[in-house]
């Protein structure tokens, strides 16, 4: 072990060996890291956050701490000691009586509003940043499941025609200008027309406004041609803290909106259940579009 | 009369004499317009669109016509040979009955389609530009009515305080980076985050989005501090075309989002009744700020 590394914290040692530990929020992520790493030979172990992590979830992990139980989680942690420390799975929306739970625990409203003021990005952020100082490493899906990432490329059977070439550059071209700005990763456009600029709401939010938008009276009832929706991180994005994500629902969603395909950047966006994506795409007959990172 | 003058249509002639034509849509705006001329002793004739014009702009309005009927609103003003012409208020939802009055008229769904495809502002400068090709001088509310757009500074008797100013600056900077995109001229933002950007559906639903944002269970039911809405017009926008535009409704949706004040742009903002638009931010404890052009 080279002298470096022998200086820090067991929980530091380089991730590859010994068990990585998912600290596990709401939806399927969670599971599908787990079951990334049992396919890697790697050992796992889920921490679930109560309220959060769903049954399928709970049932696999080996311990549970409430959302803003940091003492308790670190404590948890530095007893497991993991070669890595990954979050995953939404903890944005907690449910009232999970947030009344910790409130009672705590009684500080004013550190939680200070932290909630700051976006959900900041709040995970400085669990992160916690983590870090308590000597773990902490590391993204796409560390430690690329396979669940966007590939560059057609995912699916439809390509996209007509004016969608036009719209897929103009969303970028709009995604990129709002980079530095603290504002959502994902537009719908129709050519160089933008319908809908994602904010804290979320996509499927975003695409039922698109869809509202493209059904007004004088559209005729019919969505404007070669309408997409286009998500891509920011420049320099850490997507340990905010990863773009598509799954089934989002291309269903789209297709509901009027889009005619989706275009995600490779390797920054996750795909919930690829297979079930590509195929709703294909039977909706919208295409699904990995987009190389910019030069 | 210059040469170069005589040689073009009547309808041409350099504003300031004769009659201003106003085409008349939906709310007040037409007869602020024309009330505004009243007061500066110009004369002025409203021709209402059916459908759109309301109660009061129809009993002023000298004839109407069809929204459609481009025809008959050329043959209108060619009568009316008026030393320019202003298109003033919203047309951009008809009824479906008036739509389909049009539809019926016409019968070319496709011509309609075609420009309903491009969006709003696509759709009235196509009329613009068939007015111009008429010699008619089309000129905006900023042309003929300053009075009602916004000035610089602070407009009512709040003052922007702890973060708002950097709220202010954060959506001036967003929006600048908006400019070259087809996209809206608003956004709601709390310091550094951006909550909502405006996009067709308009500040009034964007400012509701806010609104459910801000109230998010984690949020603890209280807006971010120092929430403010920015609506500024794109460097080089037509007011011809696209006005921003704010009124009395406006602040009273920001104060139900829970913004602490509305910056907008002086000069290019159109303020739909100012003294009640600034008594009702007084009244609500909501700072209602003029911005300096860009340098």
């Amino acid at each position: 072990m080279p002298e470096a590394d022998a200086a820090r914290p067991a929980a530091a040692r380089a991730p590859g060996t010994g068990a990585v530990a998912v600290v596990a929020g709401a939806g399927r992520l969670p599971l599908l890291i787990a079951e990334a790493l049992d396919r890697a030979g790697r050992p796992c172990r889920i921490l679930a956050i109560r309220g959060f992590a769903d049954a399928a979830t709970r049932r696999r992990a080996e311990a549970a701490v409430d959302l803003l139980d940091i003492r308790g989680t670190l404590a948890r942690l530095a007893a497991w000691a993991p070669a890595g420390v990954t979050l995953a799975g939404a903890v944005a929306r907690p449910s009232p009586a999970a947030l009344l739970n910790t409130l009672a625990a705590y009684r500080n409203r004013d550190a939680l509003r200070a932290l909630a003021s700051g976006g959900d990005d900041r709040l995970l952020r400085g669990v992160l940043d916690l983590l870090e100082e308590h000597g773990h490493r902490i590391l993204g899906v796409h560390d430690l499941a690329p396979d669940l990432m966007a590939p560059a490329g057609l995912l699916g059977a439809v390509a996209p025609q007509g004016v969608a070439p036009a719209s897929v550059a103009a969303g970028r071209a709009l995604l990129a200008s709002l980079s530095p700005h603290d504002v959502g990763q994902a537009a719908v456009i129709a050519e160089h027309r933008v319908l809908a600029v994602e904010g804290p709401e979320g996509t499927d939010r975003m695409l039922a406004r698109a869809r509202a938008l493209a059904r007004r009276p004088l559209g005729l009832g019919r969505a404007p041609a070669g309408m997409v929706l286009v998500k891509e991180a920011k420049a320099g994005q850490d997507l340990r803290v905010d990863l773009p994500a598509i799954g089934p629902r989002t291309v269903r969603h789209a297709a509901a909106a009027g889009c005619a395909g989706l275009a995600v950047g490779a390797g920054t966006t996750l795909i919930l259940d690829r297979a079930e994506t590509v195929a709703a795409a294909d039977r909706l007959g919208l295409f699904l579009l990995g987009l190389e990172a910019r030069p």
